[in-house]
């Protein structure tokens, strides 16, 4: 069996146990801890394939920056012409040039993925919000319900519209690019929420699907 | 003013007016005919960039090929890297390798469109699946009511699964999955399944958003 | 067996014949071309009851001005007391004296019939809105989410209207009135606005219960 | 001013004093009851129009029998051609010849009329069901929920029908059919079931249209 | 069998056989009457238990006062403690000092019941708006559709609160509460109404989740 | 001033300050924090009344066990009527016997309060589940989907029957019930399912109403 066979659910199995032991001590000193919820990371059985030159430079990059791979990636990696485009679209619209902060696109992932009840997305996406805001609290009122959160006019705007874009979008007209551009938003910034919204109406369907489950280590960061 | 300052609104225009001219005879014999609906193709102001070596082949391919550039396209680019983002994944979820068939892929962006109501990619992924069926039936069932289409048990799995994940995300589970696997679908099937009806929870949203008008060529075709 | 008992199943095997026939040649250049959908036309095995007389000449000026019996008049006619009132119901509404338009009353129609995703009456009534408007993407529009059509504002609170009642008709209050009267409606209109969306908020509901199949020559009427 | 001038409101004013005398003493017994709560019938200022003959001799017979005009039938009386076509679509379902029984029929209104929260049907038709039943309670019950009445199978079953037709035309399929079927309905039983719900779809949206008031009277029968 | 072992509903069939004796006549002239409805109380078997002598007294109030034990009182008294606690918390919001007028109160009962379609609570507070109110058409209105009431602008701003409070808690803001505020309600009026609105989506739930059924006095009250 | 005329808003005031103090160290290290997030507790002002020796007790056994007020009990303690009321039912229904574990009990809370999108309930409930589990994972899965977790087929069906109970309490019938049996709930388990449903559908909606803040020391609560 070639590397490029291994299932993403052995792969997973794998990084769970890495990540299992990098807690150390934690781990040891609860000896009824929960076993890793995140194995098998989806309820597909898709071999993993060999990684591209390419996508074995990203994976080593994640591990170093992050400390492990996402595992919507390993999920992804059944077939490297699907891990790349997603790559490339979720790196353009998340971390590219942007009249949005990483902050407010994090918090227009985690107000959609709220909507749909994205299990993945919102432990992920809740992660990063409690991070680049320095606010643990915040990154919880999203999840549960953005209303409930004491935002500035201008991210109000922002989640109202990202949010009736994901549960009527049928519904929106001018007038509700309108109130964007009150808030202070520009025609690209209009694209932008459009289009993050739009990808995490995407992953949470894909997330769902697949009962994709997210890495451990999610729950317990920037608390 | 350098080519790559024209906005998508102009190229719209420019557009229209070909495809206006290519009708010929037909727009002369009713002078009453509505105007052009394409034009602007978006409701945003985003000027168009220059395009990339690659994707003005990829401009040409398509005028050479339909006959027409889908406005999709136009209205991505006003920046390459989204662009080419949304390409890379487009060609390889609708026209790369998959269990399903190309049309079965159409009547997914069909029935999940219907869903959100999007008037875009009703209007261009219906007459796609006219075209593949050689069954302008077909086409319109799927965008009025799947469920009045006679379809073979495959396809209505395949259908339901999709119609599911976009209205109630939150519920899918192994049951759900389980019925694809008993209606014949592989696991790559169903991961394929599961990301062309993300694909358009996003593209129907970004439609909405933007307020995107499809071609005037697609209501015609294949009928 | 007498002509009266022949059920209205076979009554529809014929027509679907004879429109079949009359398509010649197209028909006969596609010839894996789907069989037709039309038939049988309801779920239901209802016997055609002998037509009154007043109803054979009605049959007859549709076949005259028509070229075929819209299939719902064959639905009904398995009860010549049934087939009378609906028929005396529906040309009032539709082509009886009125403020709307009879494009504005087809209009109401077809959005109405989006809401409930009725396949018989937006294939049908669809064709109406083509051909009266002249315009074949309006009927399109207003069939996928009339939000798309660019639309006078008269007609935009005509369908407002229309489509609040249909989807929450316990919330139409005074203001839902005025907003009418404000667009130019007169008493009179906002009652045959309200009776048109009453009546196919019924007539959808039956073609949905008898799963009733619109003939096939609408498909290509007007585009 | 001719008779036929004279506004529907008017018309109910009349037939309200009238009503207030003929309950006599009881009135005068509470001198602070509420005023009557159906003038006008309807928010629609509609002139009445001269009863034809046939329709004045119907409205005789509807005094001499129930002792006053059903409100519904004083509002559609500003035009005798939708007057007329109403009461024959009416009489036809509601008291012509069925496999259902009056109750039945009466039953599905009332169930349908509560899907849609229609006052004016929920107090004519729920007044219909306590009279035809003789039990009070069955009226309430289907009018506040009609899953809380104790109902053979048959009329559960056809009480199922047609509230999911009501609320989810889309989605009726061969299925839901089979169920009416196999709980001892005929083809014409089926047909007859989803053609009163359709007709309480559209009443109900033409009094909500209009904000009708139902007779006062129906509130207190059959307790 | 000790009296604590008695089941709520042997305790019930003694109510009903009471209340049947008590209205006599009238059953008698009726002898195709239904069954009593409330019979058993709840679809669960749970023995009642020995009621305390706070609750013993207070259910011989109830007795003198009402004539009968409410249905309610009887479910829950497998338990003293669960008893003992729905009763202070009940008589608190419903009888206690509040700027609320008693039939306010009822009247938010009746439109959440609505809402929730709850059979045991409308027929109860149904009962209750029409001897508060001395009219009998306001309990009517307020069970089918409140917004077909004529309602005072305070008790329409009241019941508008309590009504999206029940459809869509998450949707509250700042706005909903200044609309009260404006309406003329305190600080206090305001959470009452919540209070209020909150315990009856709490017992809406509990009568559905259990069956229960009214005391079928209830019904011809204040008629 | 005397103590009973504090407000709330100023008790909640000095409880955050005395929370903060506690912190200690660690709000000194994150000197850029965000201002604690429960003052005000609510959005009304309502002046907290003097506690009686009952609740004063109470109040000084939460501060003894917990370290800190619930904020819903400061919210309620304008009232000491309603306080003990809601402090009565509560420590009854969760505290008190039953053949639930503690543990279900706050599973039912948080999925509840999920559907509802409660902050204040996910927050205060959502840590109980994990002190609780001493399963971090568990109780956060709950609160985003609690059809994400892995759970024990009888915790399933008890979930499954709250949240239908939340969204849909019109639907439930007996088949609802029995599944609960069959998956091995007594009779007076399947009355505390509801009662805890129904118990948090009222607090959710109280804390909707006034905007209830939990205390921030729930956020990092057995993480």
């Amino acid at each position: 069996m070639t590397k490029a066979e291994k299932s993403a659910k052995t792969a997973t199995k794998a990084a769970a146990a890495s990540l299992h032991a990098s807690k150390g001590g934690k781990a040891a000193a609860k000896p009824d801890a929960p076993a890793a919820d995140d194995t098998p990371i989806i309820a597909l059985d898709l071999p993993m394939a060999k990684l591209t030159p390419a996508m074995s430079a990203y994976f080593k990059k994640c591990q170093d920056k992050l400390g492990f791979i996402p595992n919507v990636l390993v999920a992804y990696a059944f077939d490297m012409t699907k891990l790349e485009a997603f790559v490339a679209m979720y790196n353009d619209l998340m971390l590219g040039e942007s009249g949005l902060s990483k902050l407010e696109r994090e918090m227009i992932a985690v107000a959609v993925s709220s909507q749909n009840r994205c299990y993945y997305c919102l432990t992920a996406h809740g992660a990063a919000v409690r991070q680049y805001s320095g606010n643990p609290l915040l990154g919880e009122q999203i999840a549960m319900n953005y209303r409930a959160a004491r935002l500035a006019k201008r991210q109000r705007a922002m989640l109202d519209f990202a949010v009736k874009l994901t549960s009527q979008p049928a519904n929106i007209e001018d007038g509700d690019r309108e109130k964007l551009r009150r808030a202070g938003f520009s025609e690209r910034d209009i694209w932008d929420i459009a289009a993050i919204a739009g990808f995490f109406n995407m992953s949470n369907r894909i997330a769902a699907a697949t009962d994709m489950r997210p890495n451990m280590v999610y729950h317990g960061q920037a608390r």
